[in-house]
């Protein structure tokens, strides 16, 4: 399939035309444009534009909100609560993380909790966040069915990201560790199924429980965790924390953002922020000689340089800045149906 | 190997009995047997009585203090730092972990940073304290080189564990997640090196980098972390939390507890606590209904039972406590000839 490259702004005000128009305040709109478009430009785009019509279509369903009452609660200088009212999870992430780093500047450490949201797309987006105002930031959510637990055959905890990061040396490359608790990202699966793509065994089991490579059964199947049973438990902590601790949905509830639309999804999240600096002044200093001495160690058979989590988004980033995105004909086709089914006129 | 039950009173005092023998006052004394048996009630014994010998040899050799002068100091409601003065690790992480409870319990969060510490043991007896008092629990610790980073062929990070822990409905049965970022761990492989046992491959690499299922070869070559570059992300992490954040020693400069005695090791740990019912007043009640549902899910090939992380120790637990700890005979020659050298008087 040939990719074609866009200008990241443009696609961006194409989409920040497109939330207006469901209803989103311009506000709004943009961040969540923002938020997507960011994802293609660190080249994950499993969680970028490609999925514009799926958040759409939730607030045109009316099982998302386009104009939220966020409603916080303190319950100490350093932990709140945020009430999302279902409005979409970009929206309500940005606001938790802004007030966790506020708390975290302040106090040393900010952590909020959120119930009520829907899916926030790829968390690295907020861990970018945190580490612009030097903080080193862990970000839980849980999501809908697709990981079993250890020693089950069904789908049932999510495949919620583990999400850390901070500051480095280097503004433009924080370290940002943002990994899918199973062995492949779903939207990656997804589009493998949508384009009858082989994957590589160990990733998924087909409904029946064998292994499979075919991205359709895969992903009609059941996902397996990363690591076996320790990607297993990751992933019912992610519950647990996004989901039993915030009072959102849980075990097996949170609707699938995809695939249902009987009401709202529910999602939770938490969003814990430290000052990196706090203790040692020379924080980011330190990571430097960290990465560098990572960098010279003896190389493993097959690698030319060795990159911390977050490097290769980083690169990729740059690149994707300069050249624009690569968009798939049937993203770009899906985007110009959407903008046009909302009266929106566009050249793309 | 036959192994021997032993009640886990006799250890336990005989333990308290050598390290107050080495120097240490009674009630960290009375600290240090606690962890190392537990450990082993728990059936987790690659870090339980057989280090015994281990954690003395670095007081007697000086390079670890029996009675040190802990320093917190205390930087928000919620946040404080704790210099442990190259104490045995079970004293200061007790300490740490009962200051983070302390202020989870206050107001909501508390985070204790600590530095100069030595190998704390297993992180579950930390979890274990945090979950007694209704606390939701991240534990972070960095160690000496084993893992190397994604695309290095060199032992650089620790194993260090993953670890988190929070109540249930049941106050004997906590959700406790406690796994090494390696793919097995350290200690395990160091006693199957000890007694020439086989270990599947995957888990290590010989020292020319390759393959190899050989106990002795892998833990004289390299040990790979688990989910490959996940669980390398994972132990970077550690040593950023552990020891570049800290203030402790990070970048490979950990010494190792087993075989480095030129100086202090200067580990770092962190440690989070969160009142767990803090938003949700039913927060074990939701625990209950996820853990029963995970166990009433369709069963995969080759398991009777869905277990959550914590609960086979805690089966181990309450076996161990009534049977008596499994000893092999090496482990206790160990502890009699210890024993013998310091001039304690016992009979096993």
């Amino acid at each position: 399939m040939k990719f074609k490259r866009f200008k990241h702004s443009i696609i961006q005000n194409l989409i920040t035309k497109i939330f207006v128009k469901i209803g989103l305040p311009t506000k709004d709109a943009k961040i969540c444009s923002y938020s997507l478009v960011r994802s293609d430009l660190r080249g994950v785009w499993s969680h970028g534009i490609a999925r514009t019509s799926i958040y759409c279509k939730r607030i045109i369903k009316k099982v998302a909100n386009p104009k939220p009452k966020l409603k916080i609660k303190f319950f100490s200088q350093s932990i709140a609560h945020l009430n999302g009212n279902n409005g979409l999870g970009f929206v309500i992430a940005n606001r938790a993380i802004d007030e966790a780093i506020k708390m975290a500047k302040k106090n040393g450490i900010g952590l909020v909790a959120v119930s009520n949201s829907n899916h926030f797309g790829m968390a690295a987006l907020y861990l970018e966040k945190a580490v612009k105002h030097n903080c080193m930031s862990w970000i839980f959510t849980n999501a809908s069915p697709a990981l079993p637990p250890h020693g089950a055959m069904a789908p049932h905890f999510g495949t919620s990201p583990f999400a850390f990061g901070c500051p480095t040396n280097k503004k433009d490359v924080p370290f940002i560790l943002d990994m899918a608790t199973s062995s492949v990202a779903r939207g990656k699966l997804k589009f493998a199924a949508q384009r009858g793509e082989k994957i590589p065994y160990g990733l998924a089991l087909d409904k029946q429980g064998n292994p499979t490579n075919d991205g359709f059964k895969a992903f009609e199947g059941i996902m397996l965790p990363f690591g076996g049973m320790k990607g297993a438990g990751l992933s019912w902590m992610m519950d647990i924390v996004g989901g039993i601790f915030t009072g959102a949905n849980f075990n097996g509830k949170v609707k699938n953002a995809i695939s249902n639309f009987s009401g709202p999804a529910n999602v939770g999240h938490v969003f814990i922020c430290v000052k990196s600096n706090i203790f040692q002044k020379n924080f980011n200093q330190r990571m430097m000689q960290g990465i560098q001495t990572a960098k010279r160690l003896k190389l493993a058979k097959g690698f030319k340089t060795i990159l911390h989590p977050g490097e290769p988004e980083a690169i990729k980033l740059k690149e994707n800045l300069k050249k624009g995105i690569p968009i798939s004909p049937d993203i770009v086709a899906d985007l110009k149906n959407l903008a046009q089914s909302l009266g929106i006129k566009i050249k793309l």
